[in-house]
């Protein structure tokens, strides 16, 4: 166990462990994670949906330009939580090697291997000097031979599979909510509904169209869809 | 939460988290923004209005050196608030990325896709060590097929579109004014009223035209052009 | 003899040894280890058995996804414990040698060799500056030559060989219950039987198939081979 | 606003800003400018006036030999403020930039696009680290397509166009009294007459030839030359 | 003369002299080599001895993965005490460059010849800055033109040949019984003898022939051999 | 101003300027110049003479080995004080840029040119990081196309033409009296007079012709020559 | 003036001046040839002659490892004190350097020459930073075009030529009393002689044979030679 003054004698350089085995800088970056607003995958036998919480701080900016839902590939999307910039910049990445294995393998790139890319990605910067580490996470949803993938990075390289999950701001109320109501043989349309009901779950106010983005990848279709405002109202209407 | 002698255990290194999860030496970029003279841009159904504040220090001064308005690209410009040599910096990357642009697609390159190079730009100095992040903040205004567009980028590489913003000193007092007075359906004209009117909000004394710089990108003819101080003085004398 | 104050001065950077002649990084990099869950190794004459910890922290994530069971080549596997993100990095270089070899000989790598290979690039990491050591340690089970091997790597980049070890938390008291059980003349089955029970020696709750991967590296095909989740529950089964 | 043991924090790091937005390391740098005697420019109608002050400190060195003006080119000098290496190194870099784009373009390089050179120049060793900013101011003067311009480079890498300006020590004395007397219709003659008295304002003793450099562009033949110290004489003695 | 406080300033960098010209970080890593376990070597007329401590720390570890005995060339071995992963390093070093050699001139390399590539590299590594030192000895034996050699490498890159010499924990105690008993007409036979009595002499247990590595270059063959566990299990026996 | 306490807070970094705008490396490299034995020059119509202290520690020590003279080119010499090593390393760098222009021009390098060459070289070392500055004043004599010419350079890299001039202990009672005795007619014999007698001003014990070394470069034949020890002997003689 | 405090401050960086103009780590470097054991030259009329101090810790030790002799090339040796491995380095770098020379002229490498190429690769290490000084010191001696030649190169890049000189332990008293006993016109035997008491001069105990290196470049052959232990023991005798 480390006190508050031990504690500071190893969080400022990344590219050192605590007595105790810890990355300290790594740890502080989950913290940018949260951070940011929350985003939520739930997975579903018709496909994988991602949910994301875009409420913007001023009414004059476009809520378009919230970066929060990334189209990776034809079959793949992310949504992410944490550092703007260093969302794009993971987002990038995973879009070039999408493309690579396109081109060298003429096939689109399994969703697992796509995590991968980007988690190896992530665990250079957590061991190497010279670079602090990535403040997000990501929720990578696609489609493979068929199959549903929600896979989660987090700063320190590490994936996940999930069924459902949450990340960024209020993660803990909204996993709770989400293992409370998620059932195995869930429609995509009740992802959509589930993922709304999380989210507003860890919220004060009442979701709007415009402050949420909803995207999807359908299972027979294998194509990322990004929701019109339109169709997320609906959803929302539907929700009371 | 930190105290001040926490704080400064985590923000003299551009390359690290605090333990709350926060880059300091990019929010300390942010001030060195808010200290930089105020810019602002309005975005109509017309085109884009850029107006930015460029009193100077002396009458031996030659207000046409101020390096606040910049061309980027026929159909594009930029204002900036903060570091002024850094602006001018960024903006030299904005026009190089435009050139291989139009070089490569034979098109001119859009407002958008030109604002994500330059944030990715800025996100690099935020992340890798052994230097400094870009202590300015610009507002790209630019017409896209036809389309006026308005994009704010920040210290940490994030960027943001925008109806009408403010950057600078005196940000929130401006962005107020124009959250309460800006309307869907101004024409550029009226664009470049609200602009002046905002700026003078955020101003003891009046406004002189040799003090102020306006642009517009047309979305007719989609070309940037800087007003002559004629133009811009009767705009004042209008707004009397 | 270091008191505590006098430890701090050696332990962040990896590249000073302290008075008493030890490298703090490396022994803070063994703690992340002992920080992961348990991974076990038995070696048979009918081949060698790798069982890991895999309980997961929400019934929403894919046990599937826990990366502490790693196939390297068709003769060899590898068990993790500790930073997960490093030890795909490591697995990472192993596959890359062993196909390396492949290429250059036409035929298997020695599980020896490999576990040089591996190692080797672990020490670097333990003298050149820059870098952290990696906070993981492998269990190395192969076949070469029709004999079965197992052996440990841990973050100093020492390799040893074993007949059984465990790595990871609870370490001394699952290696205590293998010294006491374990025979030199088990078969694979007994193998598996041993590391489940010296697994759940090191545990409260009771395994679940789930909870726990198994697999085999068989001395007769030497190929390595990971438990259906239902195998793993019928020896579970006959445990009880 | 920071006391002054907060000052001292970020200070010696020429990469981070304080955490109210300042480069200190910039800031110093400017004093090293303050710390040397002064240079004055004046631009009239018919050329550009860059007036130096070269006291030496013994009379056994040779004023020729002091280094505060410079021939760039053909039609551009520079007068320097600060530290003497620092200042032949970036008239160096101005020189090569000229040449280059005589080369390339086969015509002389305009005088804002040469200050732009040097200023670009400056502001990389201000952001990127391993090196201390430039301590010293430079004056470009000469004629572009027959126009006579005036530009100050500080160590930030701004730039300014000036009608009158003066750098180094005494700066705001002499500004004020340039500020007072200048006058937009000033010959090339008066313009020598009233540099050589703002230069006498900052200073206690009497000016004397050889403790005073004069140069001159004239618009016409856009040519840069320095006066004899005759020629200087004379226009001292027609002062007072 | 340092205490305690002002040795501290000076012993964690390691490319910086103490007042006292001391190398403080060569002398940690001389602590390093105390901490492994013993190796021993003695010179007969007949050829060299390598003994060496390698007890195990539990009865499942395989003894023959201990890495303290190391074949370098047909007719060169070592033997080392320390840093285990360094030792690795060293040795591999040494094979490399008996093999350049091999190639290169077509004969075995001299023994001296050999320990000098060693030494040499190791000083690298206390000179020039980004790495640590070696942690490691090594005791170089070998035949050269029928002449047998024994070498010792330090942490600081200096050799020195001995006809008996002892490295690791006891070092002190081991080597003041090879002072009183060495003979310069010992047999082969009689110099294991020798080193297995000076082995036991350090330690409180009796040695056991796993415990016990024993390796041999005969000088009339010229050919490293370790013996097999039997072989040394008589030696053992004879002692008694 | 700067208390005792702050100034340390700036001095330890060669790259970075104090809050007074100062480099403390390059001034205290200024000290390293002061604590060097003196060197002194004197510049006639005639050619320029080189007088350096060139006193031994011991009779033992061949004072033809002390390093304080340098031919430069058969043109040019140079005297310096200072740091030994460092001296030596500028004079390289400035023969072997003589024999550049050499190559190049195929004419003799000018006094002035080279001066130029050697002062870069030094601001390089006052600028970039990761070397400190030099700790050495040169005295560069030549003659250029019939002129005799005689420059300094000292730590920052700037250089100076003097009429006479001392570097190094004693400087300014040397200067002092060399501003005193000076004359603008003085033959090369009386130069050399001048500077021996100004020498023996800045010491307690009389001046003996192996504790001094005497150089000049005539302006008729401009070649750089060292006076024999008698040669020098017979001028002593006389200053008597 | 600096107190100890003070020192501390400037003593840690190896390229950074002390307020007063001094490089600590030079001067500690001189400390680690001071702790080593002396070594003497003297330069006859018949040749050079070089002893050394070589005692070892432990009868086991062979003398003749001790690396204190050096032959760099047929016509020249060197002996060190200070840092054993650093010594061997240098060496090495002159032998390289003598044989570049040797390839590139087709004649032997002049003594001083070869010096200051020595000399050179030393003050490198001084002044970049990323490396400590070389804590050793060398004594050069050899024969060029029939004259013999004595040179000492110190840690600071420094080089001396010497009639006689010690370096090492107890370099004052050894110095003086070669001061005392030296004469121009020795034969190269009563310069061995005249070595050889001088080295018991600084020393309580006898000489022995074994214990001490002699080795000599005569005028004539311009050969260097080791003497054999016979040979010295013939010297020590005649001493008494």
């Amino acid at each position: 166990m480390q006190g508050q003054n031990q504690q500071q004698a190893y969080d400022r350089g990344i590219t050192i462990f605590s007595p105790d085995g810890r990355l300290y800088q790594v740890e502080y970056a989950r913290e940018a994670v949260k951070r940011g607003t929350a985003s939520i995958g739930v997975r579903t036998e018709d496909g994988v949906v991602l949910v994301v919480d875009k409420r913007t701080r001023s009414p004059l900016l476009e809520g378009s330009s919230v970066e929060k839902l990334h189209k990776v590939d034809d079959h793949v999307g992310a949504a992410s939580a944490g550092h703007v910039a260093d969302a794009r910049k993971l987002v990038d990445h995973a879009r070039q090697q999408s493309q690579v294995e396109r081109v060298r393998y003429d096939e689109p790139i399994g969703v697992r291997t796509l995590t991968k890319e980007v988690t190896d990605h992530i665990q250079q910067y957590t061991q190497v000097g010279g670079a602090r580490p990535f403040g997000v996470a990501l929720l990578v949803a696609g489609v493979s031979d068929g199959e549903p993938r929600l896979f989660e990075t987090d700063p320190s390289g590490t994936s996940n599979e999930w069924k459902a999950v949450a990340i960024g701001s209020d993660r803990s109320a909204i996993q709770e909510f989400l293992e409370d109501e998620y059932a195995e043989d869930l429609t995509l349309d009740e992802g959509v509904d589930l993922a709304l009901r999380a989210l507003s779950e860890g919220r004060d106010d009442e979701l709007s169209a415009e402050g949420v983005g909803v995207a999807t990848v359908d299972a027979d279709s294998a194509l990322f869809r990004e929701l019109e405002t339109e169709e997320t109202a609906e959803y929302l209407d539907a929700l009371e």
